[in-house]
């Protein structure tokens, strides 16, 4: 951890301020381990404790960081920084947290309460009205959260739009503004890019359509993951319901998991590459930015740029099943000995809409995110009721995809979002996208040999050059600034479309 | 939880203290998966920052129970109480309460804290004496440890031995004199036992001297403790390089571990069912207990107990190994599938001395502790040097087993226990069994069918009696209270003999 030299000797203000931030530090990374062990491993029984368990620590955590002595010790740090280097570590952990420090004591406690409140009863009522596919038992709730979420942006101020003070949890520095013009930007060239895709002839995938028994498949994902850079000794893959990645003590220890489900085997090696993205990035961050607030992300947008670049441009390229496809078909005879290795490809990268998002291909992804931010933006501005949303979502789901969701537990009741009160989450994904194929370019510029490295099953290159120009500088950087440094410029959706079109639009 | 009515309504102290208590057992569950980890799955280089999460857990729990605020909650509830029944759940929490609130306030903070460090350096210098076979390394630290053991014993106080505060630690009510007693009686009877043990013909136990996969070992594992009775819904079983249990949140959240060796297929399936039956007491406690001092257990010896009853009497027994027999034939075919259930069952419980605690069979096992209590006794009061401890340690093992060990590291140097400050501890290893083979004693009494139900692997009724008499009273009685309630007489070493002759001399 760095350290300062003070003119009081070694206990200088700034050492106190880390002393305290590596406690509040451990209560988190613990936090963490509970929220993990609860997916992975823990006996069901033992959610009757682990509910309370969890919020004590993270209450323990909270009233650490938030109290005025931390406010003070921040203070006084900033005194004795006076006349250093402005981009020093130092300098950037004192104003990252002081940062963190208005963003935790902004919110009054009560409010904070009733929010935590409404979305502990808002969860079950939208597992309730999925089952029963009833939007008006979850509709109260997404009332309430929304309006929790206008008065939470009112505590947080904004200048143009509520929404903009909302988008500053998950993507700091970006404005509903800009994100209107990207996104809308992006349909219009996403449409009719589909619409050739479409009229392409159709890609035969029934090679995956197989059952592909789940130990095997695990026997890949675990070689996978080793094989893409993730050290044993430092993370672990294991199986959960829902794929996640926690950085439990980064960059020390880093878990990740997937799941298998016997057919869709797809499913499993993407949610294993997208999750060893989000590992490799926790795993390369700076040892010494362990327990401050440099060893977080820039934004949610910018950590999703490393899964998706691992996702769609390593893990769906032809280079990448040059090298791992003979591995597959060695556990797989049965299923794959008489499958060429561009019929495989060919039928990993097929593109057929669904109504699942977290079902979708990198093609249709991003229209089933700008339906959400649409629908979301006009909820804040009040300019669509509640009551008329599931209509909405159906409209212009029809206007998108061509066809209408069966029952709201497969359109607008799909997500678990809204309901834990990440609204204004949806778009930091297709920000991701966005960034990913970006970076991607930047870095095929300066180490022209990846293709080949690739199809070689050799990433130490890549992986140097993501934690060079990314990953140790943790949250130094916005993303703004990062994305400028890497790329030469803003984010846009150019280098998206160009990788879009080459994969997708036959020659 | 238990919970009283109170004159000033449901805020009684009493209930004040439970809502604290419920904070630290909090605490102490989560340090509880924190170590658990550590052990089954924890990437190695996690480590780095496992210590100061825990360390600082740990203080925390400490520092919140051992508070004021606590006494003055106990002395309240107290009050609350007078004149309610003395035998209520609510009365046996305050009364456990301030008993454990007397024993954690009872070190200075600065002697709590110079025993940690003096442990802390000498569990190294152990692991490198023992690496090096040299006890000279291991000296001047157990010379520390001991010292502190006796300034522990002075701040806790005795009237009659030094030791017998040691032993308060461990083994609650329980007396050096008392200990001395048992032990010397149980080495008398031993020693002759053994003797014509010896002189019967040599066990062939060449079926065993094989290799078995660990996979198919932890497969048997696996359906084993499942077998026993050990819920999916509230247990888990993994490796560790240890075998040990943890009752994470009892009963909700039981882990045990266990470790497998291709060569040693017995230790294996021993270690498993040792653990199960540390696990089966943590499970069979009462629900409304969790997080209050009831959920524990009186001593040390009484949850050895239970694991010894389920490792000696259970599992080496014909009948166990008559219904269970078959199917690790089945998982091992080629090693098994000409050695009939007799030849296995005598090879499987054959008998020979160990240099090693912790290989020994039922029937050696005891002399280990013996040697140890002899000698841990003279190093307190003084009668035996520590320069001297090696030479004492071989001409005593020499006396009991016949053989000197050829190092220090597979003699003296063997156990960790001293240099974790576990002075005291060794006996309850001994009592265990001697409790053990009394409780098995009363359950056949009452059971008579017991015998016929294992042969076919049925548990239910030994579970509910042993739920009934035992787990489910948790720290309510003191050892000596429920040994006589359960066997009608306080512990001796008769039925522990009785059933080593039964097993082990030829008819």
């Amino acid at each position: 951890m760095s350290q300062i030299r003070s003119g009081r000797g070694s206990r200088s203000s700034y050492n106190r301020l880390l002393a305290r931030l590596a406690r509040v530090y451990n209560l988190r990374a613990v936090s963490s381990l509970l929220h993990y062990d609860a997916e992975t491993f823990m006996p069901r029984a033992g959610i009757s404790l682990r509910g309370e368990q969890s919020g004590q620590l993270m209450a323990e955590a909270h009233k650490l960081f938030a109290s005025p002595r931390t406010r003070k010790l921040i203070d006084h740090a900033k005194a004795e920084l006076v006349g250093t280097d402005s981009d020093s570590d130092a300098a950037h952990i004192v104003r990252l947290c002081e940062l963190d420090y208005e963003e935790a004591t902004r919110l009054p406690a009560k409010f904070v309460a009733l929010q935590a409140k409404t979305r502990s009863l808002a969860k079950p009522a939208w597992a309730t009205a999925r089952a029963q596919n009833a939007f008006d038992v979850f509709q109260p709730h997404l009332e309430q959260l929304f309006a929790q979420a206008k008065r939470n942006a009112d505590y947080v101020g904004y200048t143009d739009h509520p929404y903009d003070a909302l988008l500053q949890r998950f993507e700091r520095g970006t404005s509903t503004e800009q994100l209107r013009s990207l996104l809308s930007s992006l349909k219009d060239r996403l449409v009719p890019l589909i619409q050739r895709v479409k009229e392409q002839a159709a890609v035969d995938d029934s090679c995956l359509q197989q059952e592909f028994p789940v130990d095997k498949q695990e026997v890949f994902c675990q070689e996978l993951v080793r094989g893409l850079g993730l050290s044993a000794d430092r993370s672990r893959l294991d199986r959960s319901v829902h794929p996640f990645t926690s950085g439990i003590s980064s960059p020390y220890d880093v878990r990740l998991t997937t799941r298998y489900m016997p057919e869709r085997i797809r499913g499993s090696i993407l949610a294993t590459i997208h999750e060893a993205g989000h590992a490799l990035f926790e795993l390369g961050k700076n040892p010494e930015h362990a327990r401050t607030p440099m060893i977080g992300m820039p934004s949610m947008g910018l950590h999703e740029s490393q899964s998706r670049l691992w996702e769609n441009h390593v893990g769906r390229s032809l280079e990448f099943w040059t090298h791992w496809y003979p591995r597959l078909q060695e556990l797989f005879p049965q299923q794959l000995q008489n499958v060429s290795l561009q019929t495989f490809h060919r039928a990993f990268t097929k593109v057929s809409p669904s109504l699942i998002r977290v079902e979708a291909d990198e093609l249709m992804y991003n229209l089933h995110i700008i339906l959400r931010f649409e629908l979301e933006v006009a909820l804040v501005e009040g300019t669509l009721k509640f009551a008329d949303l599931p209509q909405a979502w159906n409209e212009r789901f029809e206007q998108l995809f061509g066809v209408i969701p069966d029952t709201h537990a497969v359109g607008v009741l799909q997500d678990i979002h809204w309901a834990m009160g990440h609204i204004g989450y949806f778009p930091t994904y297709t920000l991701g996208n966005l960034m990913a194929a970006q970076i991607w370019e930047a870095a095929l510029k300066q180490l022209p040999s990846l293709p080949q490295q690739i199809t070689e099953g050799r990433y130490g290159d890549l992986n140097e050059w993501l934690r060079v120009n990314i990953h140790q500088h943790g949250r130094k950087y916005t993303t703004t600034e990062l994305i400028t440094r890497i790329t030469g410029g803003p984010l846009s959706t150019d280098a998206f479309v160009r990788h879009l079109e080459n994969r997708y639009l036959n020659a």
